[in-house]
C-alpha cells in the first residue's frame, strides 16, 4: 500500500521529501535499466537539463467561464536580437579569415566558445529548465502537467539571452523552439498577474487568475512564438492546434489567431522600419522567408516516384534522428547530473567540435571558378552572400563554406534556391548533409536553449538537394524543390506533423503549387516514420517521465474497471472537521484534494459532499474561521472571505503548511469545509471501464475524479483517481500479467 | 409529466405521431410566433426544404476504437459537369445575343428556366432534403443529430444533378455548399456499406459500420468537398475543422489531410489532362482559381484605415445579409410547405426574375470604349472573355454585362484583377454589389441545392472593388486587392470563420503578401457582425430546430443540477424481464435507452446494470432467445448471437417494433438482457450542476447519461439525460422565471 499512495505523492507542490523517496526507492531496487525514464536515474531533479523537474500535476479544471482579453506577443523581438548578435560575430570571423588562417581559426573557435560557454552558465546556474526545445515542456503544460519552474521568469531570461548566445556561437540549433517556450513564458508572466519576485505586477492581470484562462494564454503564447519565428502567423495557429493544444475549442481558435494576426501585423510594420538595412539582417526575405516562387511546376510519374522515394528515405532518416537523439540525451543525462561545472564544459567541448567541423571541412572541397555575370557578388567576403570566397584563389569560390560559413537562415535560402543546378557539388552536399546531421543530434542535449526545426530543415533541405542531384537523369523537377521536399520529409519523419508543417512551409517560401508534392512527401514520411518510434517531442516528454495523457485510452484499460486502479487508504474529512486533523492530514501526505463527507448529525446517513483543494484549507487555515462547537457556520465564514484569497497562485507562490502556526488549542476547534468545498465534482461508478474513465478524464481536464460505490450501504466515496493511476507504469505495475497491447 | 416525456419521443426513429402531437400542442395554443423555430411551423416535415426533416438523435457514442481506411472522395467531378453544362448554356446565350434582342431574351430567359424547373422539380418531388446549402445539415449530423434522408443516396443523386442544373440556370448561387453536402453522402454511403436499396454494397465497408467510423469519414467527406470546390486541400482541412466537425482529435485530422491530399492529387492530373481546353472551362485557372499574384504589397496608415473602414462596413452588411436570409427563408417555409408544385412555381418565379434582372441590368449601363491593346479581346461575343459586346456599338463593350452575363468564377476573377483601374464603372459596381446581394438572398430558400459561398464572394467582391473606387483619391491600394478584402469581409460577416476562410483565400488567389491584411479584415468583420447575430449556418440550424448541443455550457445552466431537468416518470427493465413487458415498453415509448436493474434475487439490493439499447432490444426479441423460468441464460444468448447481428443499420434500415410477430405464449417467457447490456454507462450524481452535466455530455459525444441517486436506500437510477434535455427550449420551459442570461 506503501508504493501507490507514494504515487500520490508526487503529486504535491514541494513533496520532495516524498519524491525522493520514490526515487531512491526505484534506484535500491537495482532494476533500472536504460530504458527507463529519467525519473528514475536522476537524483538532483533540478539541476538536470533534461531531467523531470517536478511532477506537480497542474489542476486544470472545468471552471467557470470568463472572457480572456487577448494580448499580443513580442517574442519576435528575440529574433531581431539573435540576427544582429549573429551577425556581429560573422562579421568579425569573416574579417579574420583573410588575415592568416590559423588565426582565423583561433579567433573564430574563440568567439564561438566565449558565447557558447555564455549560453551554458547561463543555463546551468540560473535556469536548467531553459536548456533545450522547450516545446515538449510546453506541450505537457497545456496537457495539465506543471513541471517545476518551467514558465518562470528567470527561465525566460534565460531563454532569450541564452539563445541569443547559442544560436550566435554557431551551433548547429534553431531558435524556434526556444521561441515557442519564450513565447508561453510571457504568456504565463500574464497570466499569474506578473512576477511578484522581481516587482513586475499589473492589477488588472488578475483576471486571468484560473487555470482555463492561464492555459489559453499561454496556447496564444506558443501560437505567438511559432509566428513571429517562421513569420507565419497561420501555421502558428496550426502548430498550437495540432502540437502543443490538449484541449481545443472554437474561442481558442479565434484567440490564437487574433494572436497572430497582431503579430503578423507588428512583424510587418517593423520589416517595413528596417527596410533600410539598419537592423542588420533583420527582415531579410521579408514576410516570406525564403522566397521560392518559381514558375509553373510540372511533373510526370518518374518525378512522382522520386518524390516517393524521398519520402520514404526521409522518414527512415527522420525516424533514425529521433532514435539517436534519444540515445544522446539519456548519456548526456549521466554528465549532466553531475553538476553544472560538467554540464559547461560538455557544452564547450561540443563547441570547439562544432568549430573545427565548421573551419576544417571546407578545406576537404574544391574551388568552384565563380559563374559568369556574377561579378561583384563572387567571390564575396563580406557577412551575407552565397559565394564564400574562403581559401580559393580570385574568381573561384568554396561552396560548402558558403554553407557552413553563413549564418542558418542564409544556409537554407541558397539550398532552397534554384538558380544555378551546379552551384553545390555532389560531394558537397553530402558532406554538409552528414555535418548537419550528425553534429545536430549532437548538440541537442547540451545545455543551451537549443530548436530543433532549424537542424532538421537543414539536414532535409541538404539531403532532398543531394537526392535531386543524383537522381537529375531521371527526374526533371528543380534541386531547389527537391531540396524543400526533402526538408518536408525530414520535419515529417521526426515531428510527426501534417498539417502546420504543410502551412508553415507554404508560408516560408510562398509556392503554392508545390503544396500536392509537400502533402504528398509529410504524409509518407511521417507513414514511414511512425512503424519506427513516437514524434520526437513525444518522445523527449516520455523520457522526462512526465505523465502526459494521450486522447486515446490504452487497449489493456478495457479489461479493468475504475476501482481496479483506485489507491488507498483513502482519506476524508467531514463536513464539519476539528482543525487538529485537517492539520495531521495536511502534513502527513500531500494529496491535493481531499473528499468531504456529510454524516449524521447534518444529514440522515454519510454523503458525498464534495471535494476541498489543498491550497484552499491552507487558506482557510490560515484566516483562523474556527468554531468551538460542531456546528454548520459556513455562511459567516463566506461573509468573512474574499474570493481573491482564493485564487490560484503564481507557481511555487502558494501557501505551505509549514507557513502556518497554529495553538494547540485551536487544534482542538473545529472547521466548517462547506464554503470551500466543490460540491458538484465530476464522479464514475466503480464498475465504469478503465478505459472510459481515462477518456473522461483526458476529455474533460479534471485534476481528481472520484469514484463512488455501486452497491448501498457502504461508504460513500470509494477513491479518487488522478493522472498517476491512468499511467501505463503505474496501471501495469499493479497487474504485470495484462497483455498491454490487448 | 405528458408533455416532458413527449420530449423523448422526439428521439424515436418514425415517431411521427408523438412527433405531430407536439406540434400540433404548440400549434393550438397559438402562442407562435415569427420567432419560432420552423419545427413548429411545419406540418408537413419531410416536404419542405427548410423545415425540420426529423430530430433522431444519432447515436455518438464512445465505442471501441478501430482504425479507418481513409478513402479518396470524387467530389471534384460534380465540378467538372457543373463547369460543362454552364458552358454549354452560355454558348447558345451568346450566339442568341447577336441576332434580335427580344428573341435573345426570350431563348436565355427560356434556357434558364427549363434548367430551373429541371433543378427544382428534382427537389421537390424526389429528395426534399437536397435543398439548401447542406453545410447546416452536414454540421448537425457530426454534431450528433441524424436528421431524416439527409445523407440519403437520393439525397445525393438530387444533391448533383440539382447543383448542376441550378447554377447552370444562371441563379446567384455557389456549388461549394452542395458539394460539401455531396462529398458528406458519399462518405455515408461508403460508411453504410453501400445502399441495398439501389444494389450498390460491398462487403468490406462492414467496418464501418459503427458511428465512431462513419462521423470520421463523414468529416473527411465535407474536407475533400470543400478541397475540391475551391481547390483548397488546406483550406478543407481547416474547415472541415473549425465549421463542421463538433469534435476532433489529432487521428482525425491526419485522416482529414490525408483525404484532401488525394483530392490534391487528382485534381492536379485532371487539370493536367484537361490542359488542351477539352474539357471546357474545367481547369481554367489551374490549381489556382483567381490568380492575383501581384508585385510586393506597400500600405500606410490612410490604407490601413481604409481597410479597417472596410471591414465593419462589411460587417455590418454580413449580419444584415444573415438577418434577410432569415426572413426571407421564414416566408418561404409559408410557400413550401403547401407543396411540391409551389416550390417548383416559386423557382421558376425567382428564375425568371433573375433572368429579366441579367439581361435588363445591362441596359442601363454605359458603353466603355475598349481599352488600348485589346484587339482580338475586346468587345467579344464568346462563351468566355471579359469584355462583352452586348448591345455596344464596334470597339465599346458592356461592363456591366461582361459581369452578369458570363460565369461567376470568370465574374470573380475580374473583379480581383488589378489590370486596368477603370476597368468597371462605379455605376456598375454598384448595380452589380445591389443585384447580387438582393438575388442572393432571394435565392437561398428556394427548392434547389444552393450554395452560399459564390453569392457572398460575388458580393463581397463587387463591395470591395466599389469601396476601393471611391476611397481611390485617399488609398494607394489597388482595387483589386480591395476587391479581395471586400470579398473577405462579407465572409467573415456571413460565416464567422477564420483559419479557415483565411487559408482559403490565399489558395484561391495565390498572394501571401495580403495575409496580414485579410486577417484584420477577417477579425474586424467577424467581431462587427457577432455584435449583432449568429453566423449563417448556426441561424440555419437554429431555425430548423436542430438540437445542436453548443461546445458550452449556458449561464443559467450553473443555477441548476442534473436531477432538476430529468423527465419522468422512468421506465426500466429487470436483468431477467419478461418480454411482454419490454414488447409493452417498446410499444408504447418510443425511448431508444433504457437502464437495466439487477434485483433480488440476482444481487442483494437493487443496482444499476446497465442501458440497453432498443435497437439490440429489437435484435434480441426477433431471435427468440426465450426461457420459461426466471433464470440468468446470458451464456447461451452470447453463443448463439453474432456480433454483427448487432451492427448499427444504414438510416431508417434497423428493425421496428412492428415488425415483430410474438405469440401469446411467447409473452409470458422472459430474456435475459444482460448480453446486450452496456454495463459501463457514464453516470452523473443528480446534484452535478447542470453546466457540468451538459459538457460531459457534449465533451464525450454522448447520447444517454444515466443520473444516479446521492442518499441511499433509493432506487439505482433517477432518470437518463438525452440531447433534448439540455436544449435551452426544454429547460426553460420549466423553469419560465429563470433568467437566460445569467
Amino acid at each position: 500500500m506503501d508504493d501507490r499512495s507514494d504515487d500520490h505523492d508526487i503529486e504535491v507542490e514541494g513533496g520532495i521529501h516524498a519524491y525522493e523517496r520514490k526515487i531512491s526507492g526505484i534506484l535500491d531496487d537495482g532494476s533500472v535499466g536504460f530504458q527507463q525514464p529519467l525519473l528514475a536515474r536522476n537524483r538532483k531533479n533540478t539541476t538536470s537539463q533534461i531531467a523531470i523537474v517536478g511532477a506537480n500535476t497542474c489542476p486544470i479544471e472545468s471552471l467557470d467561464y470568463e472572457y480572456v482579453f487577448v494580448f499580443p506577443n513580442f517574442t519576435f523581438l528575440l529574433f531581431w536580437k539573435t540576427e544582429t548578435i549573429n551577425e556581429i560575430r560573422l562579421l568579425g570571423r569573416v574579417a579574420f579569415c583573410r588575415v592568416i588562417y590559423f588565426q582565423a581559426f583561433f579567433a573564430f573557435a574563440g568567439c564561438n566558445l566565449v558565447l557558447a560557454t555564455a549560453a551554458a552558465s547561463l543555463c546551468a546556474f540560473i535556469a536548467p529548465a531553459a536548456a533545450g526545445s522547450g516545446i515538449p515542456e510546453v506541450k505537457a503544460y497545456l496537457n495539465g502537467i506543471d513541471a517545476y519552474s518551467i514558465l518562470a521568469p528567470s527561465t525566460l531570461f534565460v531563454k532569450i539571452f541564452g539563445s541569443i548566445f547559442g544560436v550566435a556561437a554557431g551551433f548547429v540549433v534553431g531558435k524556434e523552439g526556444p521561441m515557442v517556450h519564450t513565447g508561453a513564458c510571457i504568456a504565463n508572466l500574464l497570466g499569474q498577474g506578473g512576477s511578484r519576485k522581481y516587482k513586475l505586477t499589473w492589477k488588472w492581470l488578475r483576471f486571468f487568475k484560473n487555470d482555463r484562462d492561464r492555459r489559453d494564454l499561454i496556447t496564444c503564447g506558443a501560437a505567438a512564438g511559432v509566428a513571429a519565428a517562421f513569420r507565419a502567423p497561420v501555421g502558428g495557429v496550426l502548430f498550437a492546434l495540432e502540437e502543443a493544444a490538449s484541449w481545443w475549442r472554437s474561442a481558442l481558435l479565434w484567440r490564437t489567431f487574433f494572436t497572430t494576426a497582431v503579430v503578423a501585423v507588428v512583424l510587418r510594420t517593423l520589416i517595413e522600419l528596417c527596410r533600410s538595412g539598419k537592423c542588420g539582417l533583420f527582415g531579410k526575405g521579408g514576410l516570406i522567408m525564403f522566397d521560392v516562387n518559381s514558375g509553373p511546376v510540372l511533373y510526370s510519374t518518374p518525378d512522382l516516384l522520386a518524390v516517393v522515394f524521398l519520402g520514404v528515405v526521409g522518414g527512415v532518416l527522420g525516424s533514425l534522428y529521433n532514435y539517436l537523439v534519444d540515445i544522446v540525451l539519456r548519456t548526456y543525462a549521466l554528465i549532466n547530473e553531475r553538476g553544472p561545472g560538467f554540464k559547461v564544459m560538455l557544452v564547450m567541448a561540443v563547441s570547439i567540435l562544432s568549430s573545427c567541423c565548421a573551419f576544417g571541412l571546407p578545406w576537404i572541397s574544391q574551388c568552384t571558378p565563380c559563374p559568369i555575370g556574377s561579378e561583384g557578388k563572387c567571390p564575396s567576403v563580406g557577412r551575407s552572400g552565397i559565394y564564400k570566397s574562403f581559401q580559393c584563389p580570385p574568381n573561384h569560390y568554396n561552396d560548402l563554406s558558403s554553407l557552413l560559413l553563413n549564418t542558418n537562415d542564409d544556409a537554407i535560402r541558397s539550398l532552397f534556391t534554384s538558380r544555378s543546378e551546379n552551384e553545390f557539388q555532389i560531394s558537397t552536399l553530402a558532406m554538409f548533409f552528414v555535418f548537419v546531421y550528425c553534429l545536430g543530434i549532437i548538440t541537442y542535449g547540451i545545455a543551451i536553449p537549443s530548436g530543433l526545426f532549424i537542424p532538421v530543415i537543414l539536414a532535409g533541405a541538404s539531403y532532398g538537394r543531394l537526392v535531386g542531384r543524383l537522381l537529375g537523369p531521371v527526374s526533371q523537377l528543380d534541386v531547389g524543390l527537391f531540396s524543400l521536399l526533402g526538408a518536408a520529409s525530414f520535419l515529417g519523419g521526426t515531428m510527426r506533423m501534417t498539417v502546420s508543417l504543410c502551412v508553415i512551409l507554404l508560408e516560408l517560401t510562398n509556392n503554392l503549387l508545390m503544396l500536392p508534392l509537400v502533402m504528398l512527401v509529410l504524409l509518407i514520411s511521417k507513414t514511414v516514420a511512425d512503424c519506427f518510434n513516437k514524434g520526437v517531442y513525444d518522445q523527449i516528454v516520455t523520457m522526462k517521465g512526465l505523465p502526459y495523457m494521450e486522447d486515446h485510452a490504452e487497449p489493456y484499460m478495457r479489461n479493468l474497471v475504475a476501482k481496479d486502479v483506485v489507491a488507498g487508504p483513502l482519506l476524508s474529512f467531514s463536513r464539519v472537521e476539528k482543525v487538529g486533523v485537517i492539520w495531521q492530514a495536511l502534513k502527513m501526505t500531500s494529496h491535493n484534494g481531499f473528499p468531504v463527507i456529510d454524516e449524521p448529525p447534518f444529514t440522515e446517513a454519510s454523503e458525498l459532499c464534495g471535494i476541498a483543494l489543498r491550497s484552499h484549507l491552507l487558506v482557510l487555515l490560515q484566516g483562523k474561521r474556527f468554531s468551538k462547537q460542531k456546528t454548520t457556520f459556513g455562511s459567516q465564514i463566506l461573509r468573512s472571505c474574499k474570493a481573491r484569497d482564493f485564487a490560484k497562485a503564481g507557481l511555487g507562490k502558494g501557501l505551505k503548511i509549514d507557513d502556518l502556526v497554529i495553538s494547540d488549542e485551536e487544534m482542538e476547534m473545529y472547521v466548517d469545509l462547506h464554503p470551500i468545498t466543490n460540491t458538484s465534482p465530476y464522479t464514475v461508478l466503480e464498475t465504469l471501464s478503465l478505459a472510459k474513465a481515462a477518456i473522461l478524464f483526458r476529455q474533460l481536464g479534471l485534476r481528481h475524479l472520484c469514484v463512488v460505490p455501486k452497491t448501498p450501504g457502504r461508504p460513500p466515496i470509494v477513491g479518487i483517481l488522478t493522472r498517476h493511476d491512468f499511467m501505463p507504469e503505474h496501471v501495469l505495475g499493479l497487474y504485470p500479467h495484462i497483455d498491454p497491447l490487448k
